[in-house]
C-alpha cells in the first residue's frame, strides 16, 4: 500500500514529461558561449543518428559537470528538440523515501514503457542521487547501479530504437563504479570561465543598464570567472530585488563570498 | 500498525506547527549582541525574497552552530516572523523509534503538503539526529540522507514557493556528507563570546540585583566567554533557585566548571 | 505475537515500579564514605530543581562508575526519594530478547507515559546493555542511540516536567557516541578506595566481631582497596557461611585473589 | 506478486530462446581474422564432443575478452550452430531489478528445464552483471555466486546432457571469485589489433569506396589498432550517415579520439 | 510455522532436563586428578551458597578449558548432584538452525521458566556456539551475546535463587567480548598433563593388562601428555577394538600423531 | 511456496540416496596407487567402528584434497560399502538457489531423520560451497557454519550411532573457521603425482593400445605429474574421440597446457 500510495501520487506527474521537461527549463537555455552550442549539436546529432539509423538502435549519452552548470535543462533541451513520440524522465525528484528496489522497479518500467514506442527518448537526470551515493562510506544501491549498467547497454527490441541522456555531477564517481564506459558518449557541461560568457548572461537578464553593465565589465576584467548558471541566475535574482544604487556591488560581492570570482593573482 | 498508532499520537502534533514554533520559543528570544540581529535580519531577507520574487520558488537555508547556541529558536523566529500560509516543523522529537523509511515518508509528507500551498515554510530541526547519525562508524541512514539532499533541491511546482530552514551542530559532518553545498545560504549560529554579550542575558533574566551585576562586570572582565544562550539561561535558573548570598559565586563557579568561563592566560 | 506475549508477561513489572526501585534497593545503601553522601545531596539538589523551577522542566544526569559500584542502587535511591507522582524504571533486564525497534518502542512508551504526567522521575539503568552495546566490532543499536539522544534533550510538553536518571559503567563508549553531551550533570560513582571505608561497611556487616574487626584493620592498613559495594557485599556473604575461625583469612584471602586488595609497594 | 508481474512480462522473452540468440546477432559474424575462426572452431569441438561422448555429460566454457569484442555474439553462433534440441540464454537483460534471490531462482530453474532435455545448451551471458558485481567495495551477490559456482559443475542426471557457454568482460574478477577454475575451459575473445583485421571489417561493411579503402589503409600502417568489433561497427556506422567527403577522415579522428589507433611511437 | 515445527520437535527433549545431563555424563566422571576434585569442590560450595545466602540470590559460574577437557560433563554433574527442583540444560545442539533471535528466546524462556521455582540451576553449554562465534571477520550475534549479557547479572525476583553454570573453549573470545567479568567465578577445566594421570584413566578403562599398563608406563616417563578426556575415552575405545597385540603399540602410535605426547626434548 | 516448490521438485533427489551415492561414482573407483587402498581402508575401519563400539557413537571425517582428486566418489564409495540402514547424502548441488537458513534447516533435518535410524551415515558434500564460501571479503554463511560446528559435534541420541563423511577443497578455510579440530579424524585425497600412477589410469581406460601405452611412458618419465583423477579421465575421453594417429600427443599437449606434466627442470 506504501508503493501503492506513492505511485497513484505520483502518476500524473510520471504521465506529463512535457510538463517535467518544462520544469528544468523555467529560465529557458541562454546561449552564453561556445560550450552552450557545442552540446546541443552533439544533442542534435545524436538524435539524427538514432532516428535515421538502421543498425543503431540504442544511443546513451552523459552530460556530465559541475553543480549547477545546467546539466538538466540541458537535457531537457536536447529530448524536446528530438520531438520522439515518447518521452520520460526518470528522475530522483519523483522517487523520493522510495525504497532502493521501489527505485529500480520504477527505472525498469521506464525502459519498458519506451521498449513499446518505435523511437524513445530517456532523461535520467541526477544519477548519484538515483543510485543513492553517500560520500561517507562510500554508500550506494548496489541494486540500482546493477539496473543502470544494464539499462545503458541493451538493445531495444527489434524495430524499436532508444535515445537516452544521463545527468551528473560525479562524473569520477561513475568512474569508480565502472558506469562511464557504458555510455555511448560522455559531453562535458562546463561554468562559466570568463568575463564575456558573464557578460553575455547579464545582458540577457534585462536587469541592469548599459552603463551598470559597462561599469561590471571594468570592474572584473582582470578576474577569474567560475559560476555555473544557476547559481548565476540565482544571484542576478537577488540582485533584482536589491536597490538599483546597490545593485551592482551587491552582485559582485556575493560573488566573490561565494567563490565565483577571483583576482587573477 | 505500529505505524499507525505513531502516526495517530503525533497527528496532533503535526497539525499544531504554530505550537512546535512555540515550544522552540519558550524563553523567547534575548537579543544579547550583532549576531542574534544579523541572523534575524539575513532570515528576514530571504523570507522576502522568496515571497516575492517570479523565478526564485526554492530557498533553503542552514542555522549551524554549537550545541546551545539557539538554533533551534532562532529557526523558528523566523519562521514565525515569516508569517507565511503554510509553516510545519519537521522534528526528530516527533520520530523517536521511526525506522529509518518512516522518518524519510515523513519528511516526504511534510514537503508534499507544503508543495500544495502557495507559501510554505519548513524548519527542519537538527539534521544530524534526522539522518541517525552515530560517530561510531560512523553510522547515518543513507536512504534519509538521498531524501533530504533531494527534497533541499527540487522545485516546488509552478507557482508555489517554498522556504526551508535547517538547523545542525554538526557542520563537518553535514560537509563530509555533500549536504552543504545543498543549501542557498548557511548562517552560523555562535555562542556568547564577550563578557558583554554575558552580562546584557544576565540583565535581561532579572535575577540579579544592579549591584550583583556590577560585581560579576568586575570579576569576570579579564575572562574569556564561551557559552550557549541555552545553557547560560539553565545556569540562570539555577542561580534563582539559589540563596541570595550565594547567587553570583554559585554561578560563576558553575560557569568555570562547565568550562563557560576562562581566565585569559 | 511475539511482542504481543512478551508485552503481557512484562506488563507487571513496568507497572510496579515500586517493586523495581526496591529491587534495586534489596541490601539498602550504606553510607560507607563522602562520595555516597554527595551523590544523594546532588540528587536531592536536582529532584528540588525540577520540582520548583518554572523554566527547567527537564533534568537529565548520569550516575557513571566502575561495575559493582552501586549505580543502580544510587539511582533508585534518589527516584525513592524524590517521591514523584510518575517514577519508572527503563531497564535492560526487562528487555531481553527484545529486538532493537522493540527497545526503542518501550524506551518511547516510558518516556511519551512520563511527559502525561506533571512530576516524573524515569531511571534509566544501565545504558551499555539498553544500546546493545557489544565491544568487539564494536556493534551497537543506532536506532536506540538515536532515540536515546533525542528523548535526554526532548522538552516536555508545557506544564510538564521530567528527571531523567541514567546509569552506566562504560563512560568511554558513552563519550564516543556522544551521548555524555546530552547530560545536564555527570556524577562519578567511586569503589571503595580506603581501608577505613571498607571497615565502616565490615562493621555495618554484623558479621565479624569486635576483635575481627581489629585484626583486620591492622592487617589491610598498607594495602590499597579498590572494590565495588555490590562485590564486597557478596565477598562477606561468603564470609558468613565460613567457619567462624576461618572468616577474617577467608575474606582477605578472596579479595587478594579478585585484585581488590593490593599491597602498597 | 512482484515476481509474478515480472515473470508473466518476461516469459514471452524467456520462451523464445531463437529469437534471444538472433538479438546477439543482429549484426551478424564477420570474419575478421584467426582469432574468430578458432573460437569457432572450439566451441564446435566441445559441442561436438558433448554430443556424442559417453562419459563426458557437461562441459562448460567461458569466452571472457574486453568490451565490445563481441562475446556475446560469439556465444549465440556457437549455441546455434549446436542446433541442440534445448537451448536457452540466461541473460542479466531479462532481470533488471530483480532482487538477488530472484535472479537465482531464475537461474536454477534455467538449469532444471535443461536437465529435462537430453541435450541442451545454455548461455550465460554477462556473468559479472549476473553476480552484480559492484567495484566500489566490491560488492557481490554470493548466493548468485554460490548457485553459479555449482551448476557449473553439477553433473546432469544420467543419460542428459549439457554444454554451458558463459561470457564475461571481467576475467579478473572471476578469478578472484574461484570461478574461473570451475570452467572446462577459457576461450580469450580478442579485440581487433591489426591494420589489415580492421581493413577486413571495413571491406565487410560496403561503406567505403575501393580508394577510401586504400586512403585508410596508407594512413593507418604505422598504426597500433584495439578496438573491439561492436564499436568498430558502430564507428562505421556514424560514417555512414556522414557527408563522403568527411567520411575517412571522421572514422579515422573519432577512431583516435576513443584510443582505437595509436601512433607507434 | 518454523518455529512451530522446531519446538514441537524439541519440546520432549527441553522437558527432560535429566536425561539431557546423564547425555553428557555417558562415560561418568573418572577422577584422574586433583584438578577434578578441585572443581567438584567448588561447585559444591557455590551450590551451598545459593541454596543456603539468604542476600546472594544468584551466583554464575564459567567451566573453561581446552576442548575436549571434559567441561560440559563437570557442568552436568555439579548440577545433578544440586538436586536443585529445577534444572535445566540451554545447549546449541537444541537450537541447530535456528535464528538469532529464536535462540534468544529460547534463552529468554528458559530463564524465565527458572525464575518462577524458588531454586533453580541452568547448565549453559558451549557459550561460543550459542552465540554464533564465527573467527572468520569474527561474527556473532550481538543481540544473543547482549541477552546473556543481562540475564548473567539480572536478579532473580524477591524469594528465588538461581545458579547458572556455562561451558566454554574460548576464554578469550568471552574475554574480549567482556563477558567473563559478569561471572560470579571463573574455573579452569584442564587436560590431563602428567603420565601419572594418563595412567589412572588407563587402569579405570579395563582394557589393558596390568603388564601392558606397566609397558605403557615406562615408555612414556620421559613425554609431555597433554589430552583432554574425551579424546582420551575415544582412543581407549579405538585400542579395545584392536587386535591384542597391536593394543598399546597402536595406542601409543596414534596419541603421538595427534600430538597429545610428545618427547620432552 | 517457494521453498514448498523447491521441496517437491527436489524430494525424490532426497529420498533416493542410493541413486545420489552412484551418480557421484559414474566412472567407478579406479584403483591407481596407495593413496586410495589407504583411504578406502581407513573408511572401513571407521566404518567398523561405528557399527561395533559401545561408546563411540559418533565419528566424523573429512576427505579433502585439490579439486577434481576424488573426493566425493570417495566418500560415495565409503557410504555405499557401509551398507548402513540409512544413508544420506548432504549436497550443495540439492540446494541451488537456497537461502542460508533453507540450507541449515535441510542439514538439520537430514542429521534428524538419521537420528531416527541405529545405524547412520550421512555424506556432506563439498562444505564450502553448503557454506556458501565467497573469496572476496571473504563471505561466508555464519549460520550455516554454526549449524555444521555443531552437528559434527553433537552426540546422537543414546543406542544410535553415525558415521558423518565430509568432502572440501579448502582445507585452510575449513581451518580458519575452526572446523577442521571438529572432525574425528582428516585424510587427505592427493591428486596423481608419479608417471606410473598416471599409466595406471590409462591402461584401466582401454583407449589406448599397448604400444601407444608404452611411448607415453617413454615421453613421461622424466615429468612430474600433478592431476586429479576426475581431470584425467576428461582428458582420456577427449582422446577418446581423437583421431587415433593423433590420440597420444593431443593427450600429452593438453595435459602440458592444463599445468598437468611439466619438465623436472
Ligand atoms: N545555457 C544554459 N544551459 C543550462 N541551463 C540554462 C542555460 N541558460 C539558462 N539556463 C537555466 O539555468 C538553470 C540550470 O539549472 P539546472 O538544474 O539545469 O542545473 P544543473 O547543472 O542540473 O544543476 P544541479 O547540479 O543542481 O543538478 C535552469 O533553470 C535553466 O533554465
Ligand atoms: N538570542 C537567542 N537566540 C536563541 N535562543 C534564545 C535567545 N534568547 C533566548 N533564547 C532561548 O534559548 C533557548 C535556545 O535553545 P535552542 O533549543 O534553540 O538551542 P539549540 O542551539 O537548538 O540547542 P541544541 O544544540 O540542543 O539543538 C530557547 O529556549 C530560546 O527561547
Ligand atoms: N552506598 C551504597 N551505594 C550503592 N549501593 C549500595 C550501597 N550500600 C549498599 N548497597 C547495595 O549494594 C548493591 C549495589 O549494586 P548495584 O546493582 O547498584 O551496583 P551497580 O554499580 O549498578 O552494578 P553493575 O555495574 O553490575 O550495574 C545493592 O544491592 C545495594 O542495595
Ligand atoms: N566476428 C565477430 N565476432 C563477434 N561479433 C561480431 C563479429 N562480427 C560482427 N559482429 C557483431 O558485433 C556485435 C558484437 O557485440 P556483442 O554484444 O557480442 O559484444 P560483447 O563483447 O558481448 O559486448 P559487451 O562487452 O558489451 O558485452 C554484434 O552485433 C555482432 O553481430
Ligand atoms: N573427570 C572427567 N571430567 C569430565 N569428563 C569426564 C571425566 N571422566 C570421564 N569423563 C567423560 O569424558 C567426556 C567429556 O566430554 P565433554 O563433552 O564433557 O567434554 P567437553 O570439554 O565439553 O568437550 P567440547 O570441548 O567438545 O565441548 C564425557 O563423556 C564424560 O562422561
Ligand atoms: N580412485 C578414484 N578416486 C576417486 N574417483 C575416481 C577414482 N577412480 C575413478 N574415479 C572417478 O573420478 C571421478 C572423481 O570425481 P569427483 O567428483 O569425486 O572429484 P572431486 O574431488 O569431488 O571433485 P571436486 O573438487 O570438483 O568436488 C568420479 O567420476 C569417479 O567415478
Ligand atoms: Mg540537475
Ligand atoms: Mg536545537
Ligand atoms: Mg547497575
Ligand atoms: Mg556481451
Ligand atoms: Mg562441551
Ligand atoms: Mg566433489
Amino acid at each position: 500500500d506504501f508503493m501503492y500510495a506513492l505511485e497513484n501520487d505520483v502518476k500524473p506527474a510520471f504521465g506529463a514529461a512535457a510538463e517535467m521537461l518544462d520544469n528544468f527549463l523555467q529560465r529557458g537555455i541562454i546561449n552564453w558561449g561556445a560550450p552552450v552550442s557545442h552540446i546541443l549539436e552533439d544533442g542534435a546529432l545524436y538524435t539524427e543518428q538514432v532516428r535515421t539509423s538502421e543498425t543503431s538502435s540504442l544511443i546513451s549519452i552523459l552530460l556530465e559537470g559541475p553543480p549547477n552548470s545546467g546539466k538538466s535543462a540541458l537535457a531537457a533541451k536536447i529530448a524536446k528538440l528530438s520531438d520522439f513520440p515518447f518521452t520520460k524522465v526518470c528522475s530522483p525528484d519523483d522517487m523520493v523515501a522510495f525504497t532502493e528496489s521501489a527505485k529500480c522497479l520504477q527505472m525498469r518500467k521506464i525502459f519498458d514503457d519506451a521498449y513499446r514506442s518505435t523511437l524513445s527518448c530517456i532523461v535520467v537526470d541526477n544519477i548519484e542521487r538515483l543510485l543513492d551515493y553517500g560520500p561517507i562510506g562510500p554508500r550506494y544501491s548496489n541494486i540500482t547501479l546493477q539496473a543502470l549498467l544494464v539499462l545503458l547497454k541493451k538493445q531495444p527490441p527489434k524495430g524499436r530504437k532508444l535515445l537516452v541522456i544521463c545527468t551528473s555531477s560525479r562524473r569520477q564517481v561513475l568512474e569508480d563504479m565502472e558506469v562511464l564506459s557504458a555510455f555511448t558518449s560522455v559531453l562535458h557541461v562546463p561554468n562559466l570561465s570568463t568575463p564575456e560568457q558573464l557578460l553575455s548572461v547579464l545582458e540577457d537578464s534585462d536587469v541592469f543598464t548599459k552603463q551598470e553593465l559597462h561599469s561590471i565589465s571594468k570592474r572584473i576584467k582582470d578576474y577569474k570567472v567560475f559560476v555555473g548558471i544557476k547559481k548565476l541566475l540565482d544571484l542576478i535574482d537577488m540582485a533584482r530585488y536589491t536597490e538599483p544604487s546597490h545593485r551592482v556591488i551587491k552582485l559582485l560581492t556575493k560573488m566573490e563570498e561565494e567563490g565565483c570570482l577571483e583576482p587573477k593573482h
